[in-house]
């Protein structure tokens, strides 16, 4: 094939990745809206659309030059090579902002969404996926990290431990006698719908990371990627079905449902790298992964509402630490030092941020808001007015 | 077009198609969660989910090798070849799934769906898209069925009517006297998203089945596909409309959408072979299949909450005989073989196999489960805690 | 590249861009259904449903024929082409329906759509994109509108305002004291998930206008155009954003959502023309626009329950005036023939139609049906008729 038909094959390509990965915009939404109160809807929904256009505006602005260095690429248009990658962006953000819902004020987020995609994040890329500031010294980074169990998930799931220590648990969650009371997930279709546009994305955002399709052997491995990434989060699933019909003898489809993203999660490092069989056992290890992280976390008092450290801070380090493990060309000393390099500047500069933030707006609203839910209070509007509550 | 730039190509149209079939995962959940009464909607989802973890997972270990002997493919990477296809099997088990809600548990039919996509669908597909284990005996099938109108639909519809048979109608739903109770669908938003994602993803489905879009015949034949396609459903939905609004001057979106997903039933035998205009009749006979199937059904006291019989195995029957009386170069006779052995194979094993798993693990959970709602007992959850409900 | 080739990947990518709009037919059920009263959501989704029916099935038997000329196509497949066309047809329309919802029936909306589809929007298309009737006289127009600022956004918000004259606005809405009552959204992750699957049907609709990506400078253009439409999007969902905050310090998050669409709107005509930074202006301005439209159009007491005035003809027309302000080579002049000559054919004709329809067959229901809510009457269902109300 000439240069200029592989130009815009992967031109075509990295625009259909891209548009993929954007239907994680409404997953993310619908599958938070879904796990959280009613009460807190309206917010929910409100943090996910200014963390697209806030996280995706610093990116273009500031965040992919730091990244990358400029604007650029010969494969394909440069344009396309942006969008692929601001695609990214968000999702760092919505992972972080996933874990304190329920008990965050949208403006100090939104704050915080445009210096972790317009600094912190770019940094994180910068060092592995892009220009490499660290290259030649003694942290130079080898991980191999395909599409972002590390880089994105991990990352992501950092700055929510950070988030988490600062601003606590839910009102009322943790019982003075160490019990936890459980709040259940109010809308299950929209749990269910959010949870398939997202794995539908990772489609995308797995595939794309191969960056590009023009050649036999590009056009197999994006294949094999997105077969693979399939089947760690069909595994996924189907653990932790087999586990709580076992266990309990029924089947939370909330649970069910992170035990797939969990696997997603996990395969996300190596797609390329594994045959069609090993990422059975990644994605059923990441489902089961899920299920103990949830409950220890609890045990920690680090309050979650939608699971997040567990499906991708647990399940980021797992997936990278797998490439290691499966792939013989993979030195796991390499993955660790990546992961340990992401954990402490993620977790130490997302930290720092937060805790200045919450020093001048503070990250928590009053408690009476809580109680109230934040829809009333932040966005002015309630997400179901006509619909009686029952309790 | 070199053969590099194809095999690029339709690695990369295949790839398409699939994550297009894939949206009809959150398509049927949707669906059917929107059809359902409140009360069974996690199960429903949970099944939508366990169906597409189990099915996809038992074609990827058992199911393709049966339908095609093994992993290949000429013209595109094979893992994008088994991805489109592996993308087909969850819809036979969702057909007949969602034609037993409210009544059926989640433990057997994952077990069915194992079975049925482990084995008895791929032995559907061998003998009419696949190896061909008939070739050259008396029933060697001629049939054409481009994307599944028997394969598919009916043989879906089949395994159904075995359910129906064994399970029975809903408490409730038939009267001693006769009567029917209408059940009304408890969320008409769901229904609409979940009938437009399913209508999306057969483009995907039909389009895909022309199997290559890399030269200038088969581009034709894929645009004339999907447009095809579409113009069925348009159909479906159009002359129900105007029999709704002729008889009793009200329109019902649940008859409807279901009578657009009639007319994308019987046009998906054939979408490549028609000229833009036979698809109007040909969709509009499926749409008019369906209002005349749901109360011959209801006679019958086969209960079928979603109009799977109707939207499926009928409109299966007849794309597959259109096919026969549009175009002449095909044969009614053909299509009527290929119709009788599938709908013998597919209903007789399916009856088989549910009435021996009936046996061991009941498929009807008790009346008081019933009663309540399945969510609370199979999942341990409501779909809807906080919403009070109106009875 | 040789032009088979080229022919294939055209085809492709206008089928992809296809796709990608036909999401937009749930997007805008989903948005309308969820800005609406739980009364009239039914309607609202039978609304769009026949609406996509119809006038998809009417463009297809008349419409093409008087835009384009007849079907045809050199650089790709002609139905491929018609397609796409076909895909922008309903929109012109939903821009109409959703902002008479809650007091229109649904026939007489049905014969509009048929004569708006088959005629009046194809002649608008005639004389810019297509034919060109008017080619040689004085009316001939230069305008530049790449996906249809004016085309299709400000067509269907001049029908729009013809229907608001024509129907009046909702029972109720407007006090004697000029006072407005406000009526607020019934679901609001419906809202959202609508509006983004809106978003990402723009990437289809700009995109595809490019028209091809099967060389290095098209392929170049499409990515700008997708990026650019994306920034406009970002931009104005900012803009209305940080007014909230000074103003309220509350996010309305249905206004946001509309600032983000006003924006998408604004960059329509030209987003293949503009520099990456162009769009933030664009799209800002396009923001502000409806947040100063929408209170506005209630001052003058044109009654629009979604916004669609202030989204689609308000920025309709900034969009494609801002063409000729932003870009050296189109005539500020040029771009205002084109929107009035189309604002007055697009008014004047859909006043006429709907002003006989509505003598004929009223528009408006009657009051105790408006009261009670569309949905019993007109559909003969509740869309949610399990949950208790709030009153």
């Amino acid at each position: 094939m000439d240069a200029n038909t592989a130009f815009v094959i992967d031109t075509f390509f990295a625009i259909f990745a891209f548009v993929l990965i954007i239907f994680m915009v409404p997953g993310f939404a619908m599958l938070e809206a879904g796990l959280v109160r009613t009460k807190n809807v309206s917010s929910v929904l409100m943090m996910n659309t200014m963390i697209y256009a806030f996280a995706s505006m610093a990116f273009l602005l500031i965040g992919y030059s730091i990244a990358f260095g400029a604007f650029g690429s010969d494969s394909m248009s440069k344009w396309a090579a942006f969008l692929f990658q601001m695609a990214f962006v968000g999702k760092v953000i919505n992972i972080m902002s996933g874990g304190v819902s329920e008990r965050v004020r949208i403006l100090p987020l939104a704050i915080f969404a445009i210096i972790m995609s317009g600094f912190l994040y770019p940094l994180v890329v910068n060092v592995t996926w892009g220009a490499d500031l660290l290259a030649g010294t003694i942290l130079d980074l080898n991980m191999y990290d395909l599409a972002g169990s590390t880089v994105i998930h991990s990352t992501g799931g950092w700055a929510l431990l950070a988030a988490i220590l600062i601003i606590g648990a839910r009102k009322g969650r943790y019982a003075k006698d160490g019990g936890v009371r459980v709040i259940p997930a109010s809308n299950i279709p929209l749990v269910t719908l959010g949870a398939f546009l997202l794995w539908i994305g990772w489609f995308g955002f797995n595939g794309g990371s191969v960056g590009s399709i023009s050649s036999v052997e590009s056009a197999n491995a994006v294949a094999l990627t997105i077969l693979n990434t399939n089947t760690a989060g069909l595994s996924g699933a189907i653990i932790v079905g087999i586990m709580m019909q076992l266990k309990y003898g029924k089947l939370d489809i909330t649970m069910i449902l992170n035990g797939a993203l969990g696997g997603l999660v996990a395969i996300t490092a190596g797609p390329d790298l594994y045959n069609i069989y090993q990422p059975i056992l990644i994605g059923a290890i990441g489902g089961l992964l899920v299920v103990f992280a949830v409950p220890l976390f609890d045990k920690l008092k680090l309050d979650d509402p939608v699971g997040a450290l567990s499906v991708h801070l647990v399940n980021g380090i797992w997936g990278t630490l797998a490439v290691g493990i499966f792939v013989e060309s993979i030195s796991v000393m390499d993955q660790l030092k990546g992961i340990l390099v992401v954990a402490i500047f993620a977790f130490a500069s997302s930290y720092i941020v937060l805790f200045i933030i919450n020093k001048i707006i503070p990250l928590r609203p009053e408690k009476d808001v809580e109680t109230e839910g934040l829809d009333v209070n932040e966005c002015g509007l309630e997400a179901y007015p006509e619909f009686k509550r029952s309790f």
